[in-house]
């Protein structure tokens, strides 16, 4: 009836997510899947959730079923004041705002930010999920340079002395995909550079409450507080499936990301921010969060260790002290395809790292393996299957 | 730090709602107001609502906690697949998406069809929170007339004929602001019209469940399954806290309207789906709608007699069998902004009309009056200061 016609001309950065294909693909039966990016269900305080779904029943009903305001419930922003002053990220309940995940943050932020060609400063790799945010809004991506520890500083100056650009979009810690952690002197560097351009930066922080060893890093936010739009999520540390996410940012970018949210959702389920504002106010994300890292840390272990004893010594990875992933990459020149191909044969399946580059061409040597949902010993016999095919392939 | 320079151009389209400020200042102590549009409070189920919970939490909280399918939970769409049956509307689980409120369907679908200067058919007046959800967009508002009867066909095929049109975008049922109902013979004709033109209508109906009297009116998608976006939610039937809403669409717009809505939030709330599907698996809708009706009911006929007895004969007003509002209007000519102040003053608010009409300078002689946040004797109480105050007004 329709044709495509219809549609926008913003559609056409809109093209399907290929790792979603990769996904459908492998969730066949039978396949060990090391490609996900989800959280263990086995981490999912269950019964914690019926007893805090009773207490909000209990204490605020009429306002926790009905709508509320765009900024979010203020329990919760106060809440969560408290928890990021812990976490050394400076805020307060007026600067939070609630998003739904925050993906809800990073369509805003577009919405408000990108107009048609503006540039943004990304990471190479970078996070997916938030490329198809910008996606719609049409920016061009300029690819900063990172090594083992991250982004490398005079990458960024070097792309802000040739190019006006919108926003820097950076994980700092635990990367999706890389798992890599930028260092303090680093961020340190990256906090004067933005400051000297007066530059908003995006730091997109999901992961560094799952820390298994070393220690807590401070936020780029803290360090250039009115520069930095810091985002993050519950969906990591209590569950995805109620969709909470939050961000601090500057007033003027806070105001307009309000106003963009009005009208893609009104405002996040009040249930659910209640239900995130009592595990805050019990403090039992403090008891719960180790439980997590209980679970991750001997699965990012076995990964690791199995990686040593069957990988090729041509390949090499990253040994994140925390988060999902784990990131490894072959000899340049190296085209991980065939690779892929033969390991969802032998029914092991990974996501091949150029998904994960805004430049054609760039990545192709490179894998994230996800170490969350799979037990030791499957993720060891994984690995060596995965190595295996690899040294065939090399 | 950053100035207004930062922000794209689209934000030209969206400024602040005007009805947000007017929703603040009423909501000062000791004000009577008859300006929101929420579901009165009473009316949600709580004890039930623990008790979906704690079903969903045995039933399947792997699932519930975590992400899922940007289409939605498949177990709600199956259930919302018999409901609408039951309700007249076609579609099956396949066809059916589910969105963060309706309000999410409306923020995909201007993402999707709406470049900017493209022209959409509203009706004169409609609802606000959908002409929020498009203008990021760009878009052009073609006013199409009505009457007490709702949207008149012939102004339609007039808009149709003279410009080419995205989409329609029409309540027909209990319309916000209105509470007017398309008749079947209309919606017969619209139907027809839209096919005729070969063009997308999107039937928004979040009210038409809630019922007082008369006879249910069938969807236009039942009359024209091929040309309409079929919109509802659960927020005037369950809780709107829950940001439950969904959409039956012809293929080619499903199939954008998911790659849209990848991006703003990867996919609405798992557990508040759940508890969702439970509502209407276990066919609690169908016991608890008529709850709500019975506490609307008699708030609707006593503004109605109020009315009757306080407003002079120049005023007059809809006299809708459903949904949450009744709208009023002067002479032509009259200016409602004296008499708003005059009742705020006098501790009674209702929003004027002029904020529905996409035309400045249409419709000030009119206002909307909402009836499920008061009960009877306040409701008839602040009737009567609005009819005195009127009077000395006019």
């Amino acid at each position: 009836m329709f044709s495509e016609d219809l549609l926008a001309e913003r559609t056409s950065n809109m093209g399907s997510s290929a790792i979603r294909e990769i996904l459908k693909v492998v969730s066949k039966p039978g396949v060990v899947s090391l490609a996900g990016g989800l959280p263990a269900p086995e981490a999912f305080p269950i019964e914690l959730i019926r007893e805090l779904t009773n207490i909000v029943l209990d204490k605020y009903p009429s306002q926790a079923l009905q709508y509320g305001t765009t900024e979010g419930f203020m329990p919760l922003r106060e809440e969560l004041a408290k928890y990021l002053a812990k976490a050394g990220v400076p805020s307060n309940p007026e600067s939070i705002n609630i998003t739904s995940g925050s993906q809800g943050a990073l369509d805003s932020l577009g919405k408000i930010l990108i107009s048609e060609g503006d540039k943004i400063a990304v990471e190479a790799p970078t996070y997916l999920g938030a490329i198809q945010a910008f996606n719609p809004y049409g920016p061009e991506y300029m690819q900063m340079e990172t090594d083992d520890n991250g982004l490398i500083p005079e990458s960024l100056q070097e792309v802000l002395k040739n190019h006006s650009i919108k926003f820097i979009y950076l994980v700092p810690t635990f990367q999706n995909p890389t798992g890599r952690t930028l260092p303090l002197e680093r961020r340190k560097k990256i906090a004067e550079i933005i400051k000297e351009y007066n530059v908003l930066l995006v730091e997109d922080d999901p992961y560094s409450a799952l820390r298994f060893r070393g220690e807590a890093v401070p936020s780029i936010r803290s360090l250039a507080p009115d520069h930095v739009l810091y985002t993050s999520t519950f969906s990591k540390t209590f569950a995805p499936g109620l969709r909470i996410g939050y961000y601090v940012a500057p007033p003027l970018i806070r105001k307009w990301l309000v106003l963009a949210k009005q009208g893609v959702d009104l405002n996040t389920s009040t249930f659910n921010q209640a239900i995130s504002a009592e595990y805050l106010a019990g403090g039992h994300i403090y008891r719960h969060i180790p439980e997590i890292v209980k679970l991750y840390q001997p699965r990012q272990e076995a990964m690791q260790e199995a990686m040593e004893k069957h990988f090729p010594d041509s390949i090499t990875w990253t040994k994140p002290e925390g988060g999902m992933f784990i990131w490894a990459s072959g000899p340049k020149g190296l085209d991980i395809t065939p690779i892929y191909n033969e390991a969802i044969e032998k029914n092991v399946a990974f996501v091949p790292g150029r998904y994960f580059y805004t430049k054609e061409g760039d990545g192709l040597e490179t894998m994230r393996l996800n170490f969350t949902m799979k037990g030791e010993q499957i993720i060891r016999d994984a690995i060596k299957t995965l190595g295996e095919v690899i040294k065939k392939n090399l």
